[in-house]
């Protein structure tokens, strides 16, 4: 007894202590506030029609008139992916036969053939393509290795099995020489049969883990995120074989980085604000991508963000919101629509009162890197980002999420995210 | 059906082509030989009485008279580190009360302070120990940072939560600085309270997955490995709340690399031949290494390992079976007793006819490596491995466990691992 009792005031003395911890309302409170919140949202994308991107049905290339000078990608069943490469080599043999030889049409991939387009807010390719001819010196390796390629994903269909680039590469190194090689071709042949790469059953090594309010089957199993312990579920590799899923969650919290999400899913955040809590450990990866998006689509919740105060953490962010350059063809598949920005923000830093000696000073390549994005459009068209931003580039400091943690180990969980719930403090 | 028909006979037809695939035997001749290894193995273990480590009771410093020379330490309670901690605390109070002011007695952790034990096939820590006193120049902020550290684990055993480095680190930048010196402190503080790492709370970034025959609690949820798709479970960072390890399993099959293990658990090569897959997708990370020897205890089966033909595999294999230099003093946690090397050894190029295209060259750093390995106590003790080792060095040939797709993507699971589990070809 006497020991529980030294250990309860422990915990009090040092709880009454934290900053911003008396200006919170109780659980209930911020719950309501969340729920109004959410209805409200859901309400004003309704009433605004078509042209909301959180909860509609989104844009497309085709209702702004620009899928015959726009290319993108989409989903395609193995039957149809095996049809398209039937079809192609079909082609290729009359033109053989015809005495024609034969040669690939590649969309270019290349920046001068990419689009941001502020209404989709992605970057897709323009309609520019390339002839790759077999029966020309510089282009008869490429063309070669295209041919294989479609080959082995033929067999891939068939045999109804997920590889990974470097499985790919190892078939025939010879040919390939180099993975980058048998890489660049497998984009070019995602862009050739207007499929995205998980539909050619090719897959990104997965890092990321999901925790929280998550039902989901995977590969034919039923996963219940919220028994998943603390180490979470690990994202599986090929989103095609995820399904069925359902939530009571109020938001999707995305996170940056590994030590946040262990706080939250040891503290078991979400059974105090029911949300999904998930992670790719750092840079976003294809698997992680294609889940958020999936979850958001399936789910309509929000999306908040979680991420350092730097540059990196803006970018970060911006690769799961608008895509990445390279792999701009399939942006419409990898992208979530509408995420906010809900800190660690520039501003975060003397509103929460992180001390000095826990912010960094930015070095001269952050502030490049920081500026060059204040000429992005995905940051422009978000005037809050872009003020942000300023700051961040004015003060020259930046703040990793752990910098919370000079406030106390559960600062995170107990204080700093309540409180954003319940200002609803995020852009 | 015409459309079945014609997938069924390209499968086949490629099936047939595949090397050695005709020796291979039944799936059920297979277990029945799988099982009597085991049962031998474990009588064999039995009959040699404490000497063995695979199964009985594992040898301990104390067992070679060297507990008063060596230092190892041990998981302690939440409440012993606790008592450790106090009893630490009180000692200084009445030394500084006497008037002697206060100094801390750490474990040396360098190069000179380390052995190789081979009767334990460990490296442990020898037992000199070096004075921290408060009172002097050289010392005195070493000692503050002791002191904080402390503080800091008392605070966590208190709450019971768990942290990582980084968030340690973030809880008072102004004294430590730099993340070295906090983490370098931590090691210090587990060698001088005798507790493992992981029972001060401080935990590692978890990196590794597991699938298979395996049911286990994390954080008072049930986990049912068959049932994770094909992502698999993320390994959880925090080995204290693992427990209630259930399987029917025969073997663990430890793999390098996130590709094969993908290939494995989309094919369930578990549900095929019995067993649980785990992978560190590259280096070990320290909650994977627990892990892997909590499982080896508790079900006692054997290990067979899975890594690249290259001196970094086997480096990766050493980690696993004997600990890294860093972290000596806790070898005995960390450290997975008798793990077999399945593959892809340098003797199998040959065996399995790998192509010349898909074998690599070694690079000069990677001869220096390899001849660096054969100098290694942990190498050495094996015959075999130094027979490897040998002929890797010698042939200047490197390759990764992927060069196998050079037979066709599923020629790993449906050749060359069955035909290992066939030959019992492991060393």
């Amino acid at each position: 007894m006497a020991d529980k009792k030294k250990r309860k005031r422990a915990k009090d003395s040092q709880e009454e202590d934290l900053p911003f911890k008396s200006i919170l309302e109780s659980d209930e409170a911020i719950l309501k506030l969340l729920k109004s919140y959410i209805s409200t949202s859901l309400t004003a994308a309704g009433s605004s029609g078509a042209s909301s991107s959180s909860s509609s049905k989104p844009l497309t290339l085709a209702d702004l008139s620009l899928s015959s000078s726009c290319r993108e990608v989409a989903d395609l069943s193995l039957s149809s992916v095996q049809t398209e490469i039937e079809t192609v080599i079909v082609q290729i043999a009359r033109s053989i036969l015809a005495g024609d030889g034969f040669s690939f049409s590649v969309p270019s991939r290349a920046a001068s053939n990419q689009l941001y387009v502020p209404e989709l807010d992605r970057i897709v390719l323009k309609d520019k393509s390339t002839l790759r001819p077999f029966a020309s010196v510089s282009s008869v390796r490429k063309t070669t290795i295209t041919t294989r390629i479609l080959a082995l994903i033929h067999q891939l269909c068939l045999r109804n099995i997920h590889v990974t680039k470097r499985d790919l590469f190892y078939t025939d190194v010879k040919l390939f020489q180099d993975q980058t090689q048998s890489d660049a071709v497998l984009d070019d042949v995602s862009c050739m049969l207007g499929c995205t790469r998980s539909s050619l059953n090719v897959i990104a090594a997965e890092k990321g883990v999901v925790v929280g309010r998550l039902i989901f089957s995977d590969n034919g199993d039923m996963i219940d995120c919220t028994k998943m312990g603390m180490g979470g579920k690990a994202i599986p590799p090929n989103i095609d074989r995820v399904g069925d899923m359902q939530s009571d969650a109020m938001f999707i919290l995305l996170v940056e980085k590994d030590a946040a999400y262990i706080r939250l899913a040891e503290d078991r955040f979400y059974n105090r604000f029911p949300c999904i809590i998930v992670t790719a450990k750092g840079q976003p990866d294809v698997a992680t991508r294609l889940f958020l998006r999936k979850m958001k689509m399936e789910l309509k919740l929000p999306v908040l963000a979680l991420v350092d105060s730097d540059p990196y953490g803006l970018k970060i962010l911006s690769v799961y919101g608008c895509g990445s350059k390279n792999m701009s063809y399939d942006s419409a598949n990898l992208t979530t629509p509408d995420i906010k920005w809900l800190g660690i923000r520039p501003s975060d830093l003397d509103k929460y009162k992180i001390p000095e000696q826990c912010r960094l000073p930015m070095t001269e390549q952050d502030i490049k890197t920081g500026k060059d994005m204040l000429e992005e459009d995905f940051v422009k068209k978000n005037p809050g980002w872009v003020e942000e931003l300023n700051l961040m580039v004015k003060t020259k400091q930046k703040a990793e999420i752990q910098a919370l943690s000079s406030f106390g180990f559960q600062y995170l969980s107990e204080v700093y995210l309540p409180l954003k719930l319940q200002q609803q403090d995020w852009l």
